[in-house]
């Protein structure tokens, strides 16, 4: 790749696998994916340092961040060659985490490291941050993409990002409401979202050693999911945000089912004096959850505290509120209760199928 | 390793290169860490899915932010196995990239993806990260520590990071003020900061495949330097923020030299009308410049275009300011002036030697 500019030659970076009239191209095309994504917050878009968004306006405004990754799903991505979808994985995934507090997002930046992938290819992957970030109202307020020669295998990347959103400091999800007799209320997730997939590779040997041969196990038609594997695992991460928004000062409690599954993050809204129950058959599995158990011999157990099995997020409200939360809300399932802190671990799962 | 508590078995997954109870562990020690960076807006620490700040209190507030990463300087540092650097040098990057918005920083969250490092390891880097963070008066309001089999090599790690800060709207640096006389000041550099590590490492050999030989090209005492060249590449990317902060109402423009060199950056602050003159013989430059340049054949032109030579901030100022505001903070250089926009290149950068 020849540099940007003859007068700013850089032959010997260009052959250390850092092009840096190349990045100077992408900047007008990244720019111009954030432009798509702007608010009138947003004060002159992606600046040269640092992105800049005005948040006068607010009473009381409680700032609340998160930063997340997507995890080795990236290298699914890359053997399928599928890179506009792990970018929604991403801002969807930091959206949730910021729903848990009751927060609107405002901002997201991402972080895009790799080695040799083309202007293209690193485009494709900034416009699934996009997308996701006009879905949810998100203003994309700047990124870095960084080579990083000899750290990645050439085509190999990884994507992280970190969303900022604002709530008003009286109106935050109080944990501390949550009490015994409270419903438990799921959100179905679209399939694994950003969670297992060191697990699920090695279960099926896509390591990414060999892109050829995996790619064919991920294209493969598979009659009990009807899809191919390959897009049953790359199903984007859904955002409950635009779900939730309407009715979130009627929710006591929300946990967004990631790393731990629904036992793991449940645990982490529960006040010391509360414990939780829930029934696995109360809610519907995509069929790529038993596929994976199956073929990796993996338990019940093991599933939940790995794996979403089906739920993306939970919510907690008063039992009064449930039925007509459900009305107006189709998508949530009644899983489970509050109930006082057992003995032992706080939340049970029963695993009997009814 | 085994898992944390028995009754949340993860075997396959251990198996698979993810321990979900080794990161249960890490969690009480990395919130140690956190607390040490406490800023009483911190609402709860960090929080289950995301981080709290307290914004109220704020008249106009423009938040600003920045996304970050290290580059390759963190395969030197896992040569050497120094782990507690690489996040200093991310945060003071990070921090000096919002500043060139006269931002004060509020909170900072990071990312560390890795294969197999142990949790002492992980602690070591997150301290850094959090030694920076107290010492610019920075919250440490979250992170993601993200296991990622298969994309790393064992032992390898990359590290990145978000900084959030905020300004007042009627105290940002004004970038239209930079008119034709002003008179730029630098301030040096510790070294390469963040940048050019590639070029370095193709430079002496150092792609990481080989870490015992490269541990010794790194450790071998270099008379020229007065110490060794692994010593002088870690050297910290140092934080301009308390030098500065006391003297923003007089600064017009603000360029943080990082990839692209003092031409590239600088460019990145002149408004369409202006451009600058500088003299590369105005500043001192750490002799591992001089080192890299010898022992890469590269020429004047790609160094100051890869590295940044010795001056790791520019500021411009009024010429009336530039005499007071050196006797106020010694360590500014005069390097150059604003001129009238040139054709061609915006920025000139002279290297004759005195």
């Amino acid at each position: 790749m020849a540099p940007a500019d003859p007068k700013q030659p850089a032959p010997h970076y260009a052959e250390a696998g850092v092009d840096i009239g190349a990045n100077d191209r992408l900047i007008p095309r990244f720019k111009e994916l954030a432009r798509e994504t702007e608010r009138p917050e947003v004060l002159g878009g992606v600046g040269p340092f640092s992105g800049l968004f005005d948040l006068s306006g607010y009473d009381n405004p409680v700032l609340v961040a998160s930063t997340d990754g997507v995890g080795t799903k990236v290298l699914l991505a890359r053997i399928l060659g599928r890179l506009d979808t792990v970018g929604q994985d991403l801002v969807n995934h930091c959206v949730n985490d910021i729903l848990t507090a009751g927060a609107r997002p405002l901002f997201f930046l991402d972080y895009l490291a790799n080695s040799g992938l083309s202007e293209d290819e690193k485009v494709a992957i900034v416009r699934g941050v996009a997308t996701a970030c006009r879905e949810t109202g998100t203003a994309l307020l700047g990124g870095e993409t960084a080579d990083m020669p000899d750290l990645y295998r050439p085509g190999d990347f990884d994507l992280a990002g970190t969303i900022v959103g604002v709530v008003d400091k009286n109106a935050r999800v109080d944990l501390d409401a949550i009490s015994p007799g409270d419903v438990l209320l799921g959100l179905p997730s679209s399939g694994l979202h950003t969670n297992g997939y060191s697990l699920v590779r090695r279960v099926f040997g896509l390591s990414g050693a060999d892109p050829e041969r995996e790619a064919a196990v991920l294209n493969d038609p598979r009659p009990e999911l009807g899809e191919s594997l390959g897009d049953a695992l790359l199903r984007t991460h859904l955002s409950y945000w635009p779900l939730l928004e309407p009715v979130l000062p009627r929710i006591k409690g929300i946990a967004h089912i990631t790393g731990g599954g629904v036992p793991g993050n449940l645990a982490r809204i529960l006040p010391p004096r509360c414990g939780a129950v829930v029934r696995r058959a109360a809610w519907p599995e995509p069929p790529v959850f038993a596929l994976i158990q199956r073929a990796g011999e993996i338990s019940d157990e093991e599933m939940v505290h790995v794996f979403n099995v089906g739920l993306g997020l939970i919510i907690a409200v008063d039992s009064a509120d449930a039925a007509p939360l459900r009305e107006q809300i189709p998508e949530l399932v009644e899983i489970g209760l509050i109930t006082d802190a057992p003995e032992g671990e706080p939340v049970r799962v029963e695993h009997a199928r009814p």
